[in-house]
């Protein structure tokens, strides 16, 4: 059918790649960066804003959203598009990450999680099914199979245990969109595993055999370091179709965003610009500037002046400190945006790196200026 | 001079007047409603989002900009045109309202007031002219002259002895603008008094014998209740000379506005529709609506339809409760910005109704469809 999630590769260049995405709301070029829309807002920004810096689309939490305003509440309201002014697609996660993160008195079987809301302590129950019923009422483009996200340090024992229920319910998730998931809606597995080779190998060949519309690499980002976290995700990446997007969750610095592109990720999202933003760091080809300190608040310049985002070109950087400083909401507003278009400018940098043919050499060169500024993670 | 500061009223209607200044950086029309930027920043809006909803000049305060980046700084960044990216007229305020209802420790003297600075309790002096000299260091288009907000209610002999202090504060003021002041940019007396008619008499004979560029009403809407406001404006403002702009300070609501230009005033400043919009009021051609009421969590119309704002015509009630309710920086952007837009709009059809001879008419309207909320003030 015309409707039908497809994703293409059109250009390779080492393991890095180039392609598009096509989804009910719209086509998404890869790789791309998703702007996360945690209670249906990207923090601090216009919708029309994330659009204009180049995203293609959004990130929203089924967490949040499930417990305010509510699924049902947001279906009622004509889903999650409309509700939050974006028509551009949508990727909604499960719920399991922020489960474990965020929520109190959390109770795992193998049915699923009760937990009470960080907000008002009311209970609630999370299970592969519910978890795709909320999905489905956002009307995500993109849905994620309820996972558990294995804690980093873990034992390998535990390790396999998580990673096998995650299996078990990324099959129930199968089952539940199947009955439930919109044409063209696509649902992407998770392989999880922690840091464990061979567990990662077992779930990756799981979740093959279930056949999903794209593939997520979880459980990273949580502690490991950017080392093993890239060793892990170089072993993982081989395991999963070509044909399939691939997707590192919650996933990162730019530095992180250049070195898996190179290791053959297709999309990524993080809170690290917007909460940075927020915090007064900003991101920049020459690396991270902190503009909470003392040094800028004489500045004149801009943050880039050959930059085509306002936010970074017309405010002084003698400003952005005073703002920040005055904790005003501009602050937010302006680095949220300056970041925003930075890790945009960053994915179309490096889709053309890769249809030239000189993904390598862009990546060793930004990855020299970026680590210019001494104080990366 | 091709540079001097001009007012021409250009219509009249009753006592109500359209007409038009002309200021170094551009023209206002009036009757004319200023944003207020408190400290170099319309709170929770882009400035060229403030300049869309129609405003041709924001307000700066002089206490906020001394104690934090400081006068000199930014004059040494280029003035707070350049500062906060606004290339359109700027108007100041002299500092003395904000001493007296947020500094710590004030001391009062002929000379003028020290004062400890609510971030820091750093000691600062201001004085008319330490006052001028840093409106002319910001480079306002229009400043005021430093004078004491006589509160209250305030006893006959106590707002007498703070009108004259303020008129000899005007005067000085005045002295050093003649000898600081750069070509095109304005003076402005304010009449002080409290609610005593022949105060107010007067401080405008003291201020009208000092010939200034404007007039301001000051010391209103500081707690008297708007049928006294309303009365001593009714009597002020017969006293100003015709050919002078009339500013009346820190008013007010939508009717407050109307009543006031009924009575021959140019010029308001208010934080209320950017203060209310953080806190989810949002005010509309029916009165105010309370987003925070559970009423609006589960309406898919927008504030207005009609609107030609993106924030008041494309966001459900739902969403705009939702994003009030949790907080999101969202909810502050857009609200403000519906209130901007709205304060505009009124001020834009008030012009239009005054120019075409209907401006009772207009009034009458406008205020039985205000106070259909039944919640005004």
């Amino acid at each position: 059918m015309s409707a039908a999630f497809t994703f293409n590769a059109s250009a390779t260049d080492g393991a890095a790649r180039v392609g598009e995405m096509s989804c009910p709301h719209g086509r998404i070029r890869t790789p791309a960066f998703m702007p996360v829309g945690t209670a249906g807002t990207v923090k601090a920004m216009l919708p029309e804003t994330v659009r204009e810096t180049g995203a293609d689309i959004v990130l929203g939490n089924t967490y949040h959203l499930m417990l305010r305003p509510g699924a049902e509440q947001v279906a009622a309201l004509g889903g999650l598009h409309t509700f939050m002014n974006w028509d551009g697609p949508i990727l909604t996660d499960s719920g399991g990450f922020q489960v474990m993160s965020l929520a109190k008195l959390r109770k795992i079987s193998e049915q699923g999680v009760t937990f009470q809301s960080h907000i008002d302590g009311a209970t609630f129950e999370l299970t592969p099914e519910r978890s795709i019923e909320i999905q489905c009422l956002l009307g995500a483009d993109i849905q994620m199979v309820f996972d558990e996200c294995t804690r980093y340090p873990c034992e390998r024992d535990e390790a396999r245990a998580s990673m096998e229920l995650s299996m078990r319910w990324a099959e129930r998730s199968r089952e539940a969109f199947a009955s439930m998931g919109h044409a063209g809606q696509a649902l992407f597995g998770i392989v999880q595993g922690g840091v464990h080779a061979d567990l990662r190998e077992a779930s990756a060949r799981a979740l093959c055999e279930m056949d999903f519309d794209g593939y997520a690499v979880g459980g990273l980002a949580v502690g490991e370091g950017q080392e093993l976290m890239l060793e892990t995700l170089g072993r993982t990446v081989p395991l999963l179709p070509d044909d399939r997007p691939r997707y590192l969750m919650g996933v990162g610095t730019p530095q992180d965003l250049i070195l898996s592109v190179a290791r053959g990720v297709d999309m990524f999202d993080c809170v690290m610009p917007t909460r940075s933003g927020r915090h007064g760091q900003v991101f920049g080809w020459d690396g991270r500037v902190n503009l909470r300190n003392a040094s800028h608040a004489d500045d004149p310049r801009p943050l880039d002046e050959t930059s085509s985002c306002p936010a970074a070109r017309d405010y002084s950087r003698a400003y952005l400190h005073h703002l920040v400083k005055s904790r005003e909401y501009l602050g937010a507003m302006l680095l949220s945006w300056a970041n925003l278009h930075f890790y945009q400018q960053l994915m179309a940098r490096m889709r053309a790196a890769i249809v030239e043919g000189r993904f390598e050499a862009f990546a060793k060169q930004t990855l020299a200026r970026l680590s210019a500024d001494g104080n990366q993670v």
